[in-house]
């Protein structure tokens, strides 16, 4: 129960429904609706409360379009691919990895295109709409090309990750932050995967929007300045060791899961953490989520180690909402290996550090007429060998030899002495490592609308079946309801919803239908709180509030109702301390 | 003054800079940094408190890749051009209207290719940059090109604006208002517009933001419940009039403008009018802000009246940043007539209406011997001929002829006669009118920022250069100052800045320099508050909170701070009142 029940109110209370309907709908695109726009921003909010307020890590944007020399440089060009099979009859075209495993029941992702192409072949594998023979395996891109400009020269792909803007940006935003290790950035936005044939709902869209958070830590110290405070968090992990050995997940302290070295550092497992924070604030509940583990083969070839965030469903099974990975140093390596640009920070010692060097001295006056027109290569030879190297040379056979082009030169002390003493070191350049939680909203708020779906009875014993959505994410905070549809309860209603609006609170006007009707409809789309206006409210200028989830009424003024709503949504007030 | 000093600013501290830099760049993308990113998050959260909490228009998210058949429907595969023209030696493109007025220095924009063909041949306009001879003009279309899926068949683009997301899904919103007009859907996103040589910086962006919302009207009445209240306003229009006659803009009430016919509906009108509010409320004054209407050759293929809202700029001369329209129906039109869906609306009568009908009643017994196969087929012509037409021929000519196929039949008055009684319509079906403001969002913030650069004098009287950003959008609320760079003041000054952060405001603490040095580097980026602790704050638990604006200073206490910064940022309490 859940999925079907859930999307059910979702199509048709506007929440999310197939884009594209009145033109017969394209597989992966889904539409968020009048309501579920707002809950998605909401959402995307709320992640910033955490991310930026909470953590303190700035927010920045950078374009969906990117340049192919980009792409290049991270991998995506050659390795965002997956297996991709055409029917050489009917043209229909097929994940190979999938048509294989629905065949022959054998899990085989992540196989070399030659050798799932042998596998077809082995096993007789035909196109399941046609029979016809399926052509060879080949890696087919994810990402969605086009054309910047008309020239035709340059190639540029909607981007499939948000994180690459934050590290194509990376010289800018180090400058930001004075090359201060640790610092974070985010970035959400709109990310693109080509797929094949996507099947499975909102949970493989081609167009999705992700939440990314990129830190930037010193690789030789991923400790956690907050650490002490969650030490004693309990998870349930599942790692690499329970998967291998068929095992159930542990249930482990943060501090025995870091002791252990089951996760790679304080900074991941923090990640962990706070990204479980963030689901239960979305509502949905400790015991449908875990953490587990990518085994070594699944990892993505830049990581060293990577945690999914997976929530359980009915309809998927258990489905990764976020992931947590530590990509080390590769995407800014690979960026200053293509770029030709120093993406390096300056990390300063806690006290100067003091080395011993040696140093060559060199006798230039018998340069020229040794060397000639090699002189000055000669010297640069030279500065650039171990002096170690040429002190034993020169001890052991008097001389050092050494050739530049087709010329051979043998030198003695005479040429170069050394010269041994100590400096002062006050920092080294290093490139920093990245630990990125990476979220997917639209499965999140897929997996929140999920746990969400609530059946219980009413205040009147009726059979009740709604979104329990966390009232600080409601797309409508307020049901404004007069207890008829008639002059002045209507007027002061509507009077009542305009305030709300104008304190930004979303309130809709609902006057048709008995009371009991039009709570239902309130209750269904999660609009956490009603107000009814009745007679009594003409003298008073009191209504009462209805609290969805308890019944809980008060009856309070009409001139508090924006302040106390308000305190209700951030969670400053229960709505049982309302005062009445 | 302005745009290089600003951009200067933007540039060096992380507001605003070119995409891709360390790979050379690519024209017509911008970056936001840092501080720019939550800048555009915050200016965009105040556009839907304008328009979704204030207005009541619900949000909608729709992809940003589109099929084919949308925008075919749309017009934008075959409108939405600019005409191009390439060297014939060096191969470089170039905007044909663009080159011709930037050679001949006349306006060409909208002439047909063939003219503009002619127009380079007449003048031999070469190629600027090898004086190569010009190929003839085509037109290159503007979208986006992709590929959905991997079968080649199923053509994308990016979409060029976001109104079209909202009129594919307008049975969905429809049934959401349950059809009664008028309402409204806001979308707020990315667009692309792929330029062929984009050249003035983030005024023209290959990829840009769009808040667009698209009110939906009975074609009728565009009046709007509001207009009472806004009539005394006065606006600063440059109509179509003053255009033609070379006039400056003219100063005008709201009702003048109406009862003029300048503006064509009240609910246009009101658009201009929240636009101007929306604007005033970023900082940008009253005397840069113009309304522009479209001349008549210049207004979109679906547009009866459009209005541009213009700001002024030093380096761009009035920059179009909203546009305001009415498109008709002509969308809603569009997408009936290629996705063969009903998207009109029942339109419920205030009175039923009661209409007089002429209804016929056959004789059915005569049919099969006269008619015989053709008894259907004669019955239903019958029915759908007026009946007026075949009365009158019974009259006249005692008969009424009619042939099905080959077959000529004549009929009298026995075969069909005719009933008139009256009758009550409850409504009638119509296809709404959709008028539409669509923000620039870019070009917005661009427009702020630029008249946010302030010079003046700080409180020391030495020069002072700032981005004066209104303390609601401002990336960052409070500076956190130590006044000096020890313990307790920084540990006291640290615990703020985590508290202030997790009440949602972002603050940004330093500690390094003089404090004058450290106001200034505040006030550039647009910190509205600075908290500065000192010595005395250890034990009286108060700090100092400076207005960046007006360098007035208040002493308050250290738990309040959260509080009084939130209702200052809110507008709640203005700085001279701040209790002590």
């Amino acid at each position: 129960m859940g999925n079907e029940e859930m999307m059910s109110i979702a199509k048709k209370r506007g929440i999310l429904y197939p884009s594209f309907e009145i033109y017969r709908g394209v597989a992966g695109f889904y539409d968020y609706g009048p309501l579920g726009g707002l809950l998605k921003t909401n959402v995307m909010n709320l992640w910033r409360k955490y991310y930026v307020a909470g953590e303190g890590f700035y927010e920045i944007e950078a374009p969906t379009v990117m340049p192919h020399d980009t792409l290049k440089a991270s991998g995506h060009v050659d390795n965002f691919t997956d297996p991709m099979t055409q029917c050489g009859e009917c043209k229909e075209i097929y994940r190979a990895d999938h048509i294989i495993s629905e065949t022959i029941g054998e899990e085989v992702e992540g196989l070399p295109d030659e050798k799932l192409t042998e596998i077809i072949n082995e096993n007789n594998i035909i196109c399941p709409a046609c029979e016809g023979k399926l052509e060879p395996v080949k890696s087919y891109n994810l990402m969605f090309k086009t054309q910047i400009g008309a020239s035709g020269k340059q190639v540029g792909y909607m981007r499939p990750e948000t994180a690459q803007g934050i590290f194509i940006a990376f010289k800018r935003i180090s400058r930001f932050y004075k090359d201060k290790l640790p610092f974070g950035i985010v970035q959400l936005g709109k990310s693109y995967r080509n797929e094949l044939s996507p099947r499975q709902g909102v949970i493989r869209l081609r167009e999705f929007t992700q939440a990314e958070a990129e830190i930037f830590v010193d690789p030789t110290n991923k400790d956690h300045k907050n650490y002490k405070n969650i030490e004693d968090y309990i998870l349930r992990l599942f790692g690499q060791e329970q998967q291998l050995t068929n095992s159930e997940p542990i249930t482990i302290s943060v501090k025995e899961a870091i002791d252990q070295k089951i996760v790679s550092s304080q900074t991941l497992i923090y990640q962990i953490v706070l990204a479980r924070e963030f689901l239960n604030d979305l509502g949905i509940p400790d015991e449908e989520i875990r953490f587990r583990q990518h085994l070594p083969d699944e990892m993505a070839h830049y990581a060293i180690d990577c945690w999914d965030v997976e929530v359980n469903t009915d309809q998927y099974g258990w489905v990764e909402i976020i992931g947590i990975a530590d990509r080390t140093n590769y995407d800014l390596s690979s960026h200053i290996e293509h770029s030709k640009e120093d993406l390096s920070v300056f990390k300063e010692y806690d006290t100067p550090k003091t080395v011993v060097v040696t140093k060559p001295s060199f006798n230039m006056k018998k340069f020229g007429p040794t060397f000639k027109g090699d002189s000055a290569q000669a010297k640069e030879i030279l500065e650039n060998t171990d002096p170690e190297i040429i002190k034993k040379s020169f001890e052991t056979e008097n001389s050092y030899k050494f050739s530049i082009g087709d010329n051979q030169y043998e030198i003695d002390d005479s040429f170069v002495t050394f010269e041994t003493k100590e400096e002062q070191i006050k920092g080294e350049r290093l490139i920093p490592h990245v630990i990125e939680p990476s979220y997917g909203i639209d499965r999140i708020l897929y997996a929140m609308l999920l746990h969400s779906y609530t059946e219980d009875m009413t205040e009147e014993g009726e059979k009740r079946a709604y979104l329990k959505i966390p009232a600080k994410i409601a797309p409508i905070k307020v049901a404004v309801l007069p207890l008829v549809n008639k002059e002045p309860l209507t007027e002061i209603a509507e009077d009542i919803e305009i305030t709300l609006r104008q304190n930004n609170l979303i309130s809709y006007y609902d006057a048709s239908g008995t009371i009991g009707r039009r709570y239902a409809r309130a209750d269904e789309v999660g609009i956490p709180y009603a107000v009814t206006i009745d007679y009594d409210s003409i003298d008073d200028k009191k209504v009462t509030i209805r609290n969805r989830d308890t019944f809980e009424q008060k009856r309070i003024s009409i001139r508090r109702l924006p302040l106390i709503i308000k305190e209700l949504i951030e969670g400053y007030t229960q709505f049982e301390d309302v005062e009445e």
